[in-house]
């Protein structure tokens, strides 16, 4: 089964990939590792905006983190023209716009975590690391990053 | 010597390799390069918790950062069988909890990297980058992640 | 032209490459790869520091990350011996000491970014994560850390 037929099954759709929101590119290749850059939650073409704790509940951030996710699926799409390209989602970095006493950081970025799971199965498991931040660009609930193995 | 030889010699004992605490996997190797998801400080099996300038201070703050390069040990040793497959340690993140007027993340870090020189030598002598976060996941008092090339 | 010479051209001038704050190296190159440190921001000698939308602006803070970035190359250049062994900069990150409500972090990066274009042309172009944080070493206003490509 393909990757994209893999997302329709599980019910996904990618959205359109974001242009970045300033001065660089959504994705590097180097060396057969592909960087991504930071990427946003949208919903609907609309940013998900807020913070753990504050105007945010973990069942947003996590739902926020999978929406960054899909965002990483959508330009990995956009970069490699196809996902069966991927062979291996390498690391995510993720970012949890949070107040000082919201520490379930692990539970939000699992949005994110297992949907490349479901996605790629055993070839989608990371390494990751997830951290509260103060605030995200354009007031952000959730920011992620990737490095993706290619295959040739 | 062996790494292992060494870190005894050091008067270091490796922790137990945490489980992850969510949806994700301890290391992940990828070219020759051992990816390390941020790992948290455990001392006697608890976490060590707080934030740098209110409840926990410069000196508990840089041990916690040297129990979570232990805690990288252990997994980089849990997944290669041996800590004699580091060919060098490439690069830490070091995310310290800290109020807004804590300055000295770099300091704290040092904990983590100056293990990393005690253990492996030039071969442990790393970039690194140390910031600020307002909270870490559980409350822990730092966080440390790293990419460690290996030898075949 | 030379990197150095379009440099001139730019009219910047290298900073003298900071020594470590710590126990780390500026620069660490493994598998064709040069991870730098985080850089923080000088001018004339003197550190940058502050927090975005308290005591420092958008401007002043786009200002430091471009200081941030010009360290970044003083680091390569003193790595490598030429800015012109460098194939690609793969990838930045950027940490802006934030107030809970400046959400400008892609614009304050934007000045390490387009220098990295304005420099390096279409091999200056990135991946890049950019967020807020609450504070920074030595209470630098902007840290910037990367991945550079090298030739042989």
């Amino acid at each position: 089964m393909s990757i994209a037929d893999r997302l329709a099954e599980l019910g996904h759709t990618l959205p359109k990939p974001a242009a970045p929101v300033a001065a660089y590119l959504p994705a590097v290749e180097q060396g057969g590792l592909l960087f991504l850059s930071g990427q946003l939650p949208f919903r609907d073409g609309q940013l998900v905006t807020g913070r753990c704790g504050e105007d945010a509940d973990e069942a947003k951030a996590r739902d926020a983190a999978e929406r960054c996710g899909l965002m990483i699926l959508a330009q990995v799409e956009a970069a490699l023209g196809s996902l069966d390209r991927v062979a291996r989602i390498v690391r995510l970095g993720v970012f949890v716009s949070s107040a000082g006493d919201f520490t379930a950081q692990p539970q939000v970025a699992n949005g994110a975590s297992e949907l490349m799971q479901a996605v790629f199965g055993d070839a989608g498991r990371h390494a990751r690391s997830a951290v509260g931040v103060p605030v995200l660009p354009l007031n952000a609930l959730v920011e992620v990053d990737a490095i993706v193995a290619i295959r040739d």
